[in-house]
Formats: C-alpha cells, sequence, structure tokens
C-alpha cells in the first residue's frame, strides 16, 4: 500500500458522489463507479455506498461545482467511499482493469481473513463491490436531488446465470425500456417492501439472477431559520454529513447566497410568509435560529402547523419557556406530538461552547433523530452500529 | 442591520482568534480584541469568548496560515465571535470608535431588552464586552499553542476606581512586571483556584479596581492512530472542533503532512514506538482507527500504559472483544479505569454511515467526554447549557 497513488476524495457525501458522476458523465472522461452491493457481517460502508474512481486522473470531480466539500483532497480523482480506505489502492488498481477491459464484475473482499489481502484488518465483514465502467445508463443514479423529488428504484445484475443478461446490466423503475435491456421476463416478483437496498435472487426465464437493488433518495433536508454568523457553521457541518441545506432568513440584506455560499437555497422572506416561500414535508428537518423573539415566536406557530417532524429550537429553556407562554397568548398550545417533536434547547449535550462547537451539537442531534437513534454512547448501546440489511 | 458590511470569521475556533492576533500584530494592522468580560443570565459566548476586530479591513486574518478553517467567510477582517452574530454590526462599529479613540473600554449589551439594541433577541443575559486596541500586551494572550504547555493566567482591568489605573491595563503571570503597568499593591488576593474565567474585585491601595482574569491554555489535543482515508473527516471535524489535532500513521508513506494538510501535527513511527514518538498526557484524546488488527492490539496495549483519559477504538463490538482477548492473551487485563476509558465502538450512537458522519459521531463523543457530559439530547438536561461562573 504506498501513499503516493491519487486517490478520490474519500469523505465526500453521497450527494456530492452523484455530482461527481455527472461531472464525469458530461465531460464524457472515463470513470468507474463502485458501489457495495452485499456485506456479510460488518463492514465499514453498508449496501449501496458508492464510489466514483478515476484511475487515469482528470479535470472532474476535483470539486463538483454544486457540492463544495469542506476538505477536498488536493489530488482527488473522484469521490465517494467503498471501505474506510485500507482496500483503497486495490479499488483503484480494480478499476484500471474494468475500464480497460470494458466489462463490469463483481469483486470480492474477505476482511475476516489476515491473509487474502494481506491487510489484517481484523473486521468480521466479506464485501462485495460492483465495479462498472460509468457510462449513461447510470444518469438516473447521479441525477440531482431536485430531479428526484420522491426517490428511484434501480436494479442491477450482480450475478448471472442466464446468457442473456451479463453483469452491470441495469434497470430503473421510471424508463424501463432503456437502461440495460434488462428483460420483462422475471418471473420472481421483486418484492414491493423493495425501498431499502438489499440483493434479490430472480428467475429470468432464462435462468436465476441475482439482482441488486436500491433506492435512490434525495439527501435529507436541513432548513435553518436564522441568518445571524452563527448559521454558517451549522450550514458547513450539515452539509458535510450529507444534508441538503436551506437557509431562511427574515432579513433581506442578510439572507443572501453571498453570504451563505455553502447553502444549497437561501431563501429571505418574512415569518409569516415561512411556509408558503419554503414548503415544508414530515421528512424536513429544522432548527430555528433567529435569535429574535418575535420573528421566532411568529415562524414557530407556522411551523407547528406543518407536518415537519424534527423542530430545535436554539437558546437556553428559560427563553423557550416564554417563548411557549407567548404562543398560548397566541392561541397555539403545543400537543403531544409537538412536545415530541420541538427539541428546546437544540443539540445534543456536549459541552462546547464555540460556535463550530455549537454547530457540531445541533447536526449532531439532527442526524440522531432523523436515524432513530440514541445519541448516547456507541459503547453502551446493544446491537450492530448499523442496521443490517435482511 | 445590513448585511454589506464586511464581518470577521465567526466561527474560527479559539485558537485561530490567537493565530490572528498574532498576524495582526506581526503586521502592524490596526486591529481591535474584544472579549466577553461578564455574563449576567444567558448568552450565547461564555466569559473569556474572543475576537479580533479589523473594522478598516486588511489583509491579515483572512487565512492564518497555521490555522485553515473549513469555511473562512470570503470578506472576513479577523476572526472569533462573541455573540450569536447579532451584534455583528455593533462590535464593528465600536471597534472603530476605540481605534479612533486609542483607548480600551467596556460596552453593556442587554439582550433582556427588545428595545436598548432595537434586536428583540429575546435571550435572558447582559454581556460586558471589553474592546482594546491590539498591542504588545497582547501577546501573552496570542501565544501559539506550543508555547502554552502549562497555560497562562492574565488578568485585565474591566472597571477602576484607582486613578493609575485605567481599563485595559494589563497583567499575567510570567511577565507581571511589563504589560499594562499593574501595580504590586494588590491587598486582596486572587483566588488561587482562578484558573477558570472570572471577574475578581481587588484593593490596589488606590482604590476598588474590578479584574477580569482568565486562563489561557493550549487548544485539547486529539491524537489520531491511523493514517486510511477515513482519518481524513476526523481532522477536519476535530480542527473545526477546536482541537489540536496529531495524526499518527503505522505506514510511513501514507503519515505525511501532504495527506492531512489539516492536522497540526503527523508522526510516522511502529506501533511499538507510539507513545515514545508522540508523548500522551492525561489530557489527551485518543482515537485508534488503524483498522489493522495487528496494528491496533499492540499500539492499544501501549497506549494503556499512558495516562490518556479517552480512548476510542472504531469497528464493532465484536472486534473489540477480539482484541481484548488478544491482549489478554498478550498478559494485558483491562482494570475498571481501562474499561472506563475506553470507548469501543467509539462515537455517539447518530446513525449515520458516511465516512464524514462516522467523524461526526466520533468527535461529539469526544467533546462529549471532554467536558463531562452526557451526549443526550439537551431538552432532556436539567440545568444551564453552560457551566456557568460563579
Amino acid at each position: 500500500m504506498s501513499g503516493d497513488r491519487v486517490q478520490p476524495d474519500w469523505s465526500a457525501p453521497e450527494r456530492a458522489v452523484r455530482a461527481t458522476a455527472r461531472e464525469y458523465l458530461d465531460s464524457g472522461e472515463p470513470a468507474v463507479l463502485a458501489t457495495v452491493v452485499a456485506v456479510d457481517g460488518r463492514a465499514y460502508r453498508r449496501p449501496g455506498a458508492k464510489m466514483v474512481v478515476a484511475p487515469g486522473g482528470g479535470a472532474a470531480g476535483d470539486e463538483p461545482a454544486d457540492d463544495a466539500r469542506p476538505e477536498p483532497d488536493p489530488g482527488s480523482t473522484g469521490a465517494g467511499s467503498v471501505t474506510a480506505g485500507c482496500l483503497a489502492d486495490s479499488v483503484v488498481d480494480l478499476a484500471s482493469d474494468v475500464l480497460a477491459d470494458g466489462s463490469a464484475r463483481v469483486e470480492r473482499f474477505d476482511l475476516r481473513s489476515d491473509e487474502t489481502w494481506g491487510l489484517g484488518v481484523g473486521c468480521d465483514g466479506v464485501v462485495d463491490l460492483l465495479l462498472e465502467p460509468l457510462g449513461e445508463r447510470h444518469r438516473p443514479l447521479a441525477a440531482p436531488d431536485d430531479e428526484l423529488p420522491t426517490g428511484r428504484t434501480a436494479a442491477v445484475v450482480v450475478e448471472s446465470g442466464d446468457p442473456r443478461l451479463a453483469v452491470g446490466d441495469r434497470w430503473d423503475d421510471s424508463d424501463g425500456d432503456t437502461a440495460g435491456a434488462f428483460p420483462p421476463a422475471v418471473t420472481t416478483e421483486i418484492p414491493d417492501d423493495a425501498d431499502g437496498t438489499r440483493s434479490v435472487r430472480v428467475e429470468t426465464g432464462g435462468g436465476a439472477v441475482r439482482l441488486f437493488v436500491e433506492r435512490v433518495t434525495p439527501a435529507p433536508r436541513l432548513v435553518v431559520v436564522g441568518s445571524n454568523a452563527d448559521v454558517r457553521p451549522v450550514v458547513a457541518s450539515a452539509r458535510s454529513a450529507g444534508f441538503r441545506v436551506t437557509v431562511v432568513g427574515f432579513r433581506g440584506g442578510r439572507a443572501t447566497s453571498e453570504r451563505f455560499p455553502r447553502a444549497d437555497r437561501v431563501v429571505a422572506t418574512s415569518p409569516r410568509d415561512l411556509c408558503g416561500a419554503v414548503g415544508f414535508g414530515a421528512d424536513d428537518s429544522v432548527v430555528l435560529m433567529t435569535h429574535n423573539f418575535v420573528d421566532d415566536r411568529v415562524a414557530l406557530a407556522e411551523l407547528l402547523a406543518t407536518p415537519v417532524d424534527y423542530l430545535g429550537v436554539l437558546g437556553p429553556a428559560e427563553r423557550f419557556d416564554r417563548l411557549r407562554r407567548a404562543l398560548a397568548d397566541d392561541g397555539v398550545e403545543l400537543d403531544e406530538r409537538d412536545r415530541d417533536r420541538i427539541y428546546a434547547p437544540v443539540g445534543l449535550d456536549l459541552g462546547g461552547g464555540s460556535p463550530a462547537q455549537v454547530a457540531h451539537s445541533v447536526v449532531a442531534e439532527v442526524l440522531a433523530v432523523r436515524n432513530d437513534r440514541t445519541g448516547g454512547h456507541l459503547r453502551g448501546v446493544d446491537g450492530p452500529i448499523h442496521e443490517r440489511p435482511d
């Protein structure tokens, strides 16, 4: 394992990987898409994790235009991660082979064994990696978030007993007759609940085929209501953690893309027009941090009328008590569901006081609530760190 | 409050603020040091929080050479934060006055009132801000971490009933007879336990004087043992959160400053020489993430012989069990203190699986343990978010 080889930007969030894939597709520069398609036991990344590898280097992927990242690798040639980095050079080598060869393949990495890859990783996992030359059939997977309003299901052949089908043949739900020439004669139904990520065995009429089925969804959205300087580290931290971030300001001059260059969207509106201007869904997380009591009061009343599931409110508990009493004066009483979805004071109890530390605590809580986790120490949690696919 | 005015980089960690102060001192460009010297009730920043403000702009401070930050403000002219940003323009205006006037002053911001500053902040706090023209007497405060091995106590006059003493006169423990001409005739002892940050009233012989006493300490250190790609987001996240970060690699080619440009120090060594090469103290936090079972086994045995208080180990619980059994085979049994300081699996339970999310979870846990906090939701925690000074 030499450290000299140029490596992709390993810590790019999933959406940045998609953006990088689009860049390679647009530029026509050759690249390989690597996808974790099976994990037996434990591994660093879960099935569906993706990486774009450009073994020959190239201009694209260094800095995806719409996905600024905190720490781009100066020599990056791609983006994403399918392992913690221990297989880095192996993956780049395999990608070169795949490009030279022109066809997709599945490679198995057995991390349980100290010998197979000579790594002594000591993990208990076996990882199957699908490597495909990146091509137009990957466009649906590489779609920007706003073209994936409700997500999309994609299937790819990872094992084929049917001579008409090859590893890498693809199909996706909105464009079924193009892509990888997937035959309509699948005699086994793909389970209806295949909205997660899994591998299924199907009969095609010509033989048994294993499909990797995955759900491509837009990145989760965090809406930050506020436009003071303390919003900036929240935006940065949430972007790294994989969120799309909308910043909403009630002072026009402050709510500009220039002030929040890392935000995906910056909206200037008034507290009463908040919901009309942004449009909230149950899947959105919202953090209220205007530092203005009157703005918070009106905005919170508006937000309570939305199906939003996470509503963090910055500030000490006493301030929220005043806010709650003010809402009651306005005829807005919190019910049980509101008490459940309002997090005030916002954030996990990390004890830091600097703006970046406060932001860290806020984003940590948003992640934990979204993922239905406790936020407590992992060493005290029973069971696996990640949910395992069936 | 217009958004046009150029503002300092608000989310710079404390050490970046010190670095910015050094830059202004070295360049001779005028700047103001703002310090929170008292908080009554609740406020965003605690006493001791600092900000360097250069109202006239200038080259320095945009990008301190040794303190790269995740998201520098493109128009920044300084660094740090003394409020959440709601007083931004007021602070810049006051800084201009202080520079024109040439003398230090204390300004009170009453955030309880909706009228005083016309902000309607709705916080319950009153914040006293000391604003001083930045000068050579601030060198001890602006010292780099390696010149502050055990920290330093500094005192500054914030209120004076002694005609010989003015607001801004300074004294620090290792250079008592220079700086702000603080007279030796203090008849009230500064409490011995003044290792925190507080305001004390002393008698000088010429009258009663209020001193703001603070302890300037080096940034806490996080040592990351490992040099795979997944170390990079941990370094980035820890740096933003205010840590000094040392990366230790056991594969020379991978443990280079080029691969970890955000690390403060990169050490290439062998597992057995780990402690000699790095030198660990009780105040260090260590995360073990080599992804190599043999390396982890030897390194963990070495680390257990140090006084380190936090020892995070990446990987699933089963892998740590194997590690523990392997250590027992080597004659190393974990005692109660070890079980307390070892966090395996490392991190808070946030549920994210991407490299940046894993890094977020690791740094969140290091912060929580360092600050003696639970990591749970703040809304479930009784008492103030921050410890309040006496």
